[in-house]
């Protein structure tokens, strides 16, 4: 395995790779980013991870300080996974000053975007910058980050990139605890209570599967359990699954997508629900 | 040559081709645009010229409709100096609703795009698609439009786009007249006086050649000119030919740009003036 911090030495050496595939992180990894590497080997015959903690995409009263930055680990995990990392310092990806960004999609400002402002606008931005540098075939994002998922595959959609992108299922914990370096943060006892998040969303699952339709009781019930146990909730809503558009009356084809505080530790998950 | 109308079959084209050189081209070509294609040929092996009337770059209360669309003259002029032509339906490049933009840099909003609010986020929003559809090695555009050369620069630069940029000189007529598809649109009477435009900003050249700092007085002088003739004057500005900023007092590398309306027509051109 390879590793390279600068665009032309990366640049080179995948100037003779066939069918790359890219899977693009902001490091500190687990077992979620490993599947994700894992299902890129199916999709190429160059595994490239990219390892690089996006000051474009924190808030200013975000975590991008403090998000834990473990590239030796991630390095060692990444042996005999990955073929190439790619971990470039802020001054290799952006050597001038950014002026110019990708304009996200509308649904950019619904969901995790109305609380993180900016937020897509500078995934959509480093993605694309990261794409162009890494120019692959493929390209793999998991399900645990779904509209980021979605932003993605309008970008790719959109203007045309000849990328394949691949959706990755959650990675869970045994106890359904979607895995998330921010579980890092959390305390012993929050991370008892974590599960809570998963937990709700399963029993929307459950009831819309029994034949319940009335969205707005279940997305309150789930946000009253969960601010009753002491989190704060940004969002807890059912939404088309292809447009993330609030769920129409008739939908098959659902989301239902949550983020909520515990303590000081923000925490997203959603679960896909198809209706027979 | 061949020509293709869709993006699978340009890349299946293309998917052969070892140095692609690209000129993007709203058609109706004139000896300028073929200038642009000589050039394309001295950086690479296939030379890609597009045709595309862009609707995303047209204000509301622009020309798009009355847009010369010439596609069978524009071939064969084309004919022997480039190798694919990809002339797009709109359905072709925009098969969904194109809800993601590039925000062009802060320049974007100055000189023409002062006049025509949202022309640079379509021109690179359009240029980025077609690059990210063809691919090249290198692409080609003119100095005749200064700005957009310096937004295409930009886009380049900060997406990290594995593109070699390449500034054509402005192709003139023998009175120096910039060629321009606007030009068409110009009565007998108005093709003689057309010229003005040029001759003011040759003036200006001399005088800051000879010496003179005073810009404003200058670009006073000149649009004073133009009006007493009966233009109706957008803008006239001396700027940083690197940065399109307003020309600092001891600049020397400097460009004078105007755009100008005679009669329903409107016109732009620009000089690059280096000083000793």
């Amino acid at each position: 395995m390879e590793i390279h911090h600068t665009v032309p030495a990366l640049r080179q050496r995948l100037s003779w790779a066939t069918r790359v595939v890219f899977v693009p992180t902001m490091g500190n990894l687990h077992e979620g980013h490993l599947d994700l590497v894992r299902l890129a080997r199916k999709h190429g015959d160059c595994v490239v991870v990219s390892i690089f903690v996006n000051p474009l995409q924190f808030g200013p009263n975000e975590d991008y300080a403090q998000y834990p930055r473990t590239l030796d680990a991630d390095c060692a995990k990444l042996e005999g996974l990955a073929d190439v990392v790619f971990a470039p310092s802020v001054a290799d990806l952006y050597p001038v000053e950014q002026t110019m960004f990708v304009e996200p999609p509308p649904l950019a400002t619904e969901l995790c975007g109305e609380f993180r402002p900016g937020h897509f606008r500078g995934v959509a931005t480093v993605v694309l910058k990261l794409f162009n540098v890494v120019q692959p075939h493929a390209a793999v994002f998991g399900k645990k980050d779904y509209q980021q998922l979605a932003v993605i595959r309008a970008l790719a959609e959109q203007f045309n990139l000849p990328i394949e992108i691949v959706a990755a299922e959650t990675s869970r914990a045994p106890n359904h605890l979607a895995l998330s370096s921010r579980n890092g943060y959390l305390s012993e006892a929050e991370r008892g209570e974590a599960i809570r998040l998963f937990r709700n969303l399963a029993t929307i699952r459950e009831a819309l599967q029994s034949g319940s339709r009335d969205y707005a009781a279940l997305e309150q019930a789930a946000r009253g359990d969960l601010e009753s146990h002491g989190w704060r909730v940004d969002y807890l809503s059912l939404r088309n699954a292809a447009t993330l558009a609030p769920a129409a009356p008739e939908e098959r084809n659902l989301v239902v997508l949550g983020a909520a505080w515990l303590g000081k530790t923000r925490l997203i998950d959603n679960l896909e629900i198809a209706l027979a």
